[in-house]
């Protein structure tokens, strides 16, 4: 783990400070983490803190597609956190079943480790963030949760198909998503039907009944 | 300029939601933007999206050394927004002092462009963060600023000098940056100084007079 600098600022809780630097210099390797889908330009993989940044600004744009009374600052600070767990758990492929079944238990790990960086008070603020965000029970997390799901959507679409046609991944297995983002958002989810719907036109999706080729950790 | 997919969700305002898909794709370029500075394990140079999320969370992370009042879902708005256009007029180094004179102009001309692909009234908010954070005549503004300032030096100080070192940066150049700290936040301006006196202590700033090696982007 990275120390933050030896040093004292004068008139600053020193203890309080260094919690929160070490956080925030630990939290640097989100940006190491990379996911599946590429970039819309197709140019490269990205990766959870790019992927974070844009999902708290499409959640601002999008902020008319929530239900009404729905709280966007909320979401944001969801959107934030929402993949921190992933510099010690790793990126789980949304259509990787192995994986999926191990995730929630490497997550937790990780959290653990990771929001205890931080002074207590708020260690237990960003972790409630975290698993409020998992728990998809407000409709910030519903909301937050949609635009997570949308944002590789695209990517997909604008990259010929990407990682469906990567990893072979059905129709179906899409629309198990799809239902994910219609519960955060009635606009996000009709347009995300329309998407897929035009994406199967255009044969990105493969048409075995077997759910894809495999998981893309799998050995092949 | 990437064209949202041609399709139509039903019940939604179609003009307006393909103009809010065309702003996503096109600031998905933001990830392409390459800063100075590296990351904090020194592995390869930040990109601008990475670095406004790590902003928005490093802002929440040091929320009470701003000032009492601000208010910081406004703080993170501005941060998500700050460097969007950098998409056209690309990332100037803050110790680049030839090309920091045609900065104002070159990002107002992006701004005109990268604002307008949104819905009017959106449009008009967004630009309206951006230029906040330029002006820094609110508390929010400031404290942004401040985070903004003191993120690289971290990233320096951590990769042994980083730019300083790269691009000979003098102590009094690096000073100049702590005071636009100093102003959003007074713990923060404290760390900085603390920070950069033990950074001259271990030589990464140049001693001579002259303002650095020249600027970056100056043939050498």
């Amino acid at each position: 783990m990275t120390e933050p600098a030896p040093v004292h600022a004068s008139g600053v809780d020193h203890e309080r400070l260094t919690s929160q630097l070490r956080f925030i210099l630990e939290t640097d390797k989100l940006k190491r983490i990379l996911r599946r889908n590429l970039l819309v330009d197709g140019s490269r993989r990205e990766n959870d803190a790019e992927h974070s940044w844009h999902l708290a600004l499409i959640a601002r744009v999008f902020a008319e597609h929530a239900p009404p009374g729905t709280d966007i600052d909320h979401v944001v600070q969801l959107l934030l956190v929402h993949d921190i767990v992933e510099i010690d758990a790793g990126d789980t492929f949304v259509y990787d079943s192995l994986m999926s079944r191990s995730q929630a238990e490497r997550e937790r790990a990780a959290a653990d480790r990771l929001y205890a960086l931080l002074p207590k008070d708020q260690a237990d603020h960003m972790r409630g963030l975290w698993e409020e965000f998992e728990a998809r029970e407000t409709a910030e997390a519903r909301f937050a949760k949609a635009v997570d799901r949308l944002a590789p959507m695209l990517a997909n679409w604008h990259t010929d198909g990407g990682t469906w046609v990567q990893y072979g991944v059905s129709k179906a297995q899409v629309m198990e998503k799809v239902r994910i983002i219609s519960e955060g958002s009635d606009a996000l989810g009709s347009y995300a039907t329309a998407l897929i719907d035009d994406a199967e036109r255009r044969g990105y999706f493969t048409r075995s009944k077997a759910s894809g080729r495999g998981a893309p950790t799998t050995p092949r």
